[in-house]
């Protein structure tokens, strides 16, 4: 008889969609689904989501049984309780026993960590970062988040919490974050940051061409948009992305300085809107960090693109079945 | 017979002056010195003063032989080629092989390591930090450096260069730093800082006792006498040190969202001028960090006053006696 196949799941909760996949291993997909987030309603309808696209996968592979189940979530995940602490981008969970719950709804065990911290992971397994001592990942869309490793593994600090780099302040008297604080690197470079500061201008009547494209969007421009304008040669817009893509690269030297990482890999919407961004912003990052920090240092841009969390997610799950 | 007693030597180079001190262990001094740094000069002139005093103190102690030695020094440290790779306050030291040096002068084997991850060792070893596992050392006298331990053990980054979080810029728009860059950490809550800043103000004429304290002063006044002015009741030098003390209270939270720690212990001559500006900048750091982050952190002050790196020193030649 044949060793019986490990069947994982991994999840991977965001703000706009959560992704759903069962995998014999975390590069050996069965199958996935993408689904639009219930991130602004209570945890339950995250849950059932979760439980009924589970519940699809499963049957459409013979309903093998489940060994463990990897959870990716935005925001602060204390890992000793398995409990969502807070997130900006899942406004209603506080102290949410996310693990516990989905376990539950899955009847199989569950681990649950932030989505840098899983996708750094995906990059340290099969990535940029195989064989990878020391380095980070830093995902940029909505905001910005990092996963970091050192001496070959995560580092969760006391209570789950490393890696909240995305509320450092870089600049003390720069905007007001989500998280409520003054000049947070995720105040100044996010995909959030990039709407914030084009629709600023715009109201201070500057001129660009997204004004037109504004009245277009009941719910205001975003990021892409302002890509879209700076590529059709709109200047506040490119001015808007020049000072992202700079304070971006401030960040990054600041965790360069920090951690001396051989390896920064970058993921996120705003990474995968091309290479103006995000080129500009490793040189930046490059001029600013020491020396000895700099030489050997490798930046990169994640090779998995959406999927870098939800591979991450499975990278858990294995974990998880390699210790039961 | 008895066994052989460990005799270990551990030197703390700092801009100001050079400890050495021989020891059976840490916790257990027989002899040191104090002497003026030669922090201006060439190496080799600091290289002769670690000599010349260890020669004394071993002597002294009745030539035992020395078993280990653990230096700790100011700035980047390369600690696979053992280098000195820069030092804001050793001027003239740029790749310096500063192990090797004191190792051929001593004839004996060297570890050498930054001051600050030195002091983090020492408070994990026999101060504050005695039994946790995720903690941070922070110096703030004339610059700011941090050791940062996850998992009981010192980080390092790929080259020994981790933990230069006084370089991380915190106000990006800030003062011009010693290292080039604007709004470093360093060049807002460090002892320059303070100088800097009382200077600048009296300069632009703001009304103040200092200015008598000035003329006295033909090297320029130091946070010393900024704090001595504010406790006599100057507005503009008490206005200083609250400025200074706010960026000190951001960069510990940077630190705490970033890591996680359980203890942040501070050392250094500006923790040592009295509570009023390390009180204020804890009471930030708890405000700006997130609550996951801040429940059960403990903010301390060092109880080893000066002598916190030059008992690392000798936690470093204690971690090297015992390997060999």
């Amino acid at each position: 008889m044949l060793p019986r196949q490990r069947i994982l799941l991994g999840i991977d909760i965001g703000g706009t969609s959560v992704r759903v996949a069962l995998a014999e291993s975390p590069e050996h997909i069965l199958g996935q689904q993408k689904l639009a987030s219930p991130a602004q309603e209570e945890p339950a309808a995250m849950v059932e989501i979760i439980g009924n696209a589970a519940r699809e996968l499963l049957r459409a592979a013979g309903n093998p049984p489940l060994e463990a189940v990897g959870l990716a979530a935005p925001g602060s995940i204390d890992i000793l309780l398995g409990h969502v602490a807070n997130s900006p981008n899942l406004p209603l969970y506080h102290d949410v026993p996310l693990r516990d719950l989905v376990e539950r709804e899955l009847g199989a065990p569950v681990v649950m960590d932030n989505d840098a911290n899983a996708a750094a992971l995906a990059e340290h397994y099969m990535g940029s970062g195989q064989g990878v001592q020391e380095m980070v990942y830093v995902t940029v869309s909505t905001g910005i988040g990092t996963g970091i490793i050192t001496r070959g593994r995560l580092i969760h600090g006391a209570r789950g919490g490393a890696g909240e780099a995305g509320h450092t302040t870089i600049k003390a008297d720069g905007p007001t974050c989500s998280c409520g604080r003054r000049g947070c690197w995720e105040a100044l470079a996010s995909g959030k940051a990039v709407a914030r500061e084009a629709t600023r201008r715009l109201q201070a009547r500057e001129e660009s061409t997204l004004a037109a494209t504004a009245r277009e969007r009941p719910n205001g421009i975003d990021a892409q948009d302002v890509r879209d304008a700076a590529q059709r040669g709109d200047r506040m817009s490119q001015a808007v992305l020049d000072d992202a893509s700079f304070y971006l690269g401030v960040g990054l030297a600041n965790l360069v300085n920090t951690l001396n990482p051989e390896l920064i890999v970058v993921g996120g919407g705003l990474t995968q809107m091309g290479d103006e961004l995000v080129a500009p912003a490793f040189n930046t990052c490059r001029e600013l960090a020491f020396p000895l920090h700099t030489t050997g240092l490798r930046l990169e841009v994640t090779r998995f693109g959406d999927d870098v969390a939800l591979r991450g997610a499975l990278s858990l799950a294995q974990d998880l079945a390699a210790k039961e």
